[in-house]
């Protein structure tokens, strides 16, 4: 099925060093897919002609005049910066030329842009953004993941539906179970705010396991995981942190004599696969639900192997509909209530 | 210098046949150290009796008629239980006869019990949770993992001059960093609360280091990381869970076959290093913090090293006047803020 994905290829640490070849990469691996690529014509140009020559009608350039820097406001990168590659990705998906957008660049940028030009579904109040993370079995999906810092449980609910159905799409599963975070101790199990989630998602109409711990992220006890942008923020950077610190110390070791570094040599294939395996890379690509559009945002440092993810996961939200599914569900849930407040009066 | 633990040798999943061989290893290391092994007579009786022989003077038997159960309410702890081993102990820290406690039970019910009979000390609301986790460089003391759920600006300050001297005390440092965890994404740096008690933290007397992000944590940029309970909670446990979730697949990539089975033989000398220098079992023993006492709580399923080092903990504790320099602390913080107020009047 064909789809066209509008690239921002200035975001990010590297821009178009990154995106231009992982352009290439997905276009040759994805024989029915088309990219848009925006960016700054001294930048791009050049190498996106050759690429609209080597994928005749599947690759174009789209000029965009500026650039959102990792560190401008998401108010400066709305109102100064109107014709940003990032904005101008974005205003492709909302004409309809493009059906996702894919940007490495700066979260907030993108989340105020693709709220003010896609909107939100109906009865979605916040976007969320949802990343996947490896489990002991198969994956996980956690969100949100820092777009909202105070949620009350009508946000919550919203979350456990969007992460619903995107692993719906993603995964081809059809009831993707839903946990939400929260804490073990018994006498101070969660907050009010997640007491009154769960009481909403259980009356959801998902498929709701009810609350996770902490390890069951990375248990895979869920295929969801939905919990505050706080929460998830802190959750997913100390898993980094920790993922950093564990493969350092196992470096340190395996190079620190002459019989560690011959054990290292011997053990190259089974290092290999265990890095493989878990390689943050293969996640790259958040997706930032409730819009009515499909962004997708990749690691701001990000290698072409990783960004080629983030193109594949955009393609395929988009063509399994996933702002439909997600929207069917929210309507389908408002239904659902409406029937119960109209049986209670 | 002399110090008495009161221990709960009926707590956690394995009871007396982890604390009492336990207590028997701490007796033997610290010899100027001090035991209370509190129980039922028929449980621990005689194994106390011949702890009291070999170690003359420094280890009596104290009875407790009854137990604490893991899924037993604070409530139910406290009103019903009132001769319970964990009651026991603590009442022991209160009258003097042991400075400081150590229990594997119940946390909420070790919270509970704890507080109602030690009290909190002068300015603090609540008390805490404070464990040690590893990091890059050194360790660092993250508070709160799951007391308290919903905290306030001035409960996170608190949370802050609690940590800071307990790693004055365990650590030997003078002026410990804190660190106020938060998330990264500049336009939605923090809710409220956080914003509040930065403010607070900044005039509090500590070294405040400023906001640190959950990576930070394992990287050790500061001793001390403040967050609430539930964030706290959140990723202390998806740590646990991400740590396992990795050991399982190194273990299953190095069982795959013959070869990577002879390789997992000639690298068994650095996976041992590894594996002692990352041991969780060497972080046991959880300060709860703020009350007028030492209460340490030791994970629930802590085997006899992991007790012996939660008993370690508490001795040094006590030794080195946590209580005291919390209190003092607090006393310095609450005259600054006293002077502030009679100036700005």
């Amino acid at each position: 099925m064909q789809v066209t994905l509008a690239i921002d290829c200035m975001g990010g640490d590297h821009g178009p060093t990154v995106t231009l070849p992982a352009a290439r990469n997905f276009l040759r691996a994805d024989s029915s897919a088309c990219v848009l690529l925006v960016g700054r014509g001294e930048a791009i140009a050049s190498e996106a002609e050759r690429l609209a020559g080597d994928f005749p009608g599947r690759a174009r350039f789209v000029a965009a005049s500026e650039v959102i820097a990792m560190d401008d406001s998401p108010a400066m990168a709305m109102r100064v910066k109107k014709d940003s590659s990032m904005r101008v990705a974005i205003d492709r998906v909302k004409s309809g030329e493009a059906q996702a957008a894919v940007s490495a660049g700066n979260t907030g940028a993108l989340m105020a842009i693709s709220r003010f030009v896609l909107k939100t579904l109906p009865g979605i109040d916040r976007p969320a953004i949802a990343t996947i993370l490896p489990a002991r079995t198969g994956r996980t999906y956690m969100l949100d993941l820092g777009a909202n810092v105070d949620c009350s449980p009508e946000h919550l609910l919203q979350f456990g539906i969007m992460g619903a159905m995107l692993v719906s799409v993603l995964e081809q599963k059809d009831t993707p179970s839903v946990g939400l975070l929260n804490i073990g101790e018994e006498e101070i199990k969660g907050n009010g705010v997640v007491k009154q989630a769960a009481e909403l998602l259980r009356s959801s109409g998902l498929n709701f396991f009810g609350n996770v711990e902490g390890n069951d992220v990375f248990k895979g006890t869920t295929d969801v995981v939905v919990c505050d942008g706080f929460v998830g923020n802190a959750v997913l950077k100390a898993s980094e942190g920790l993922a950093q610190m564990l493969a350092g110390r196992l470096r340190e070791e395996l190079t620190r004599n002459w019989y560690t570094k011959f054990v290292a040599m011997l053990a190259l294939p089974v290092l290999r696969r265990i890095k493989r395996n878990n390689d943050p890379r293969r996640y790259n690509g958040a997706a930032l639900l409730g819009l009515r559009g499909v962004v997708v945002k990749s690691h701001g440092s990000a290698d072409v192997f990783a960004y080629e993810q983030a193109l594949m996961r955009a393609a395929e939200a988009a063509r399994h509909d996933l702002v439909k599914r997600i929207s069917a569900q929210m309507d389908d849930y408002l239904a659902r209530v409406g029937a119960e407040i109209k049986g209670a009066a």
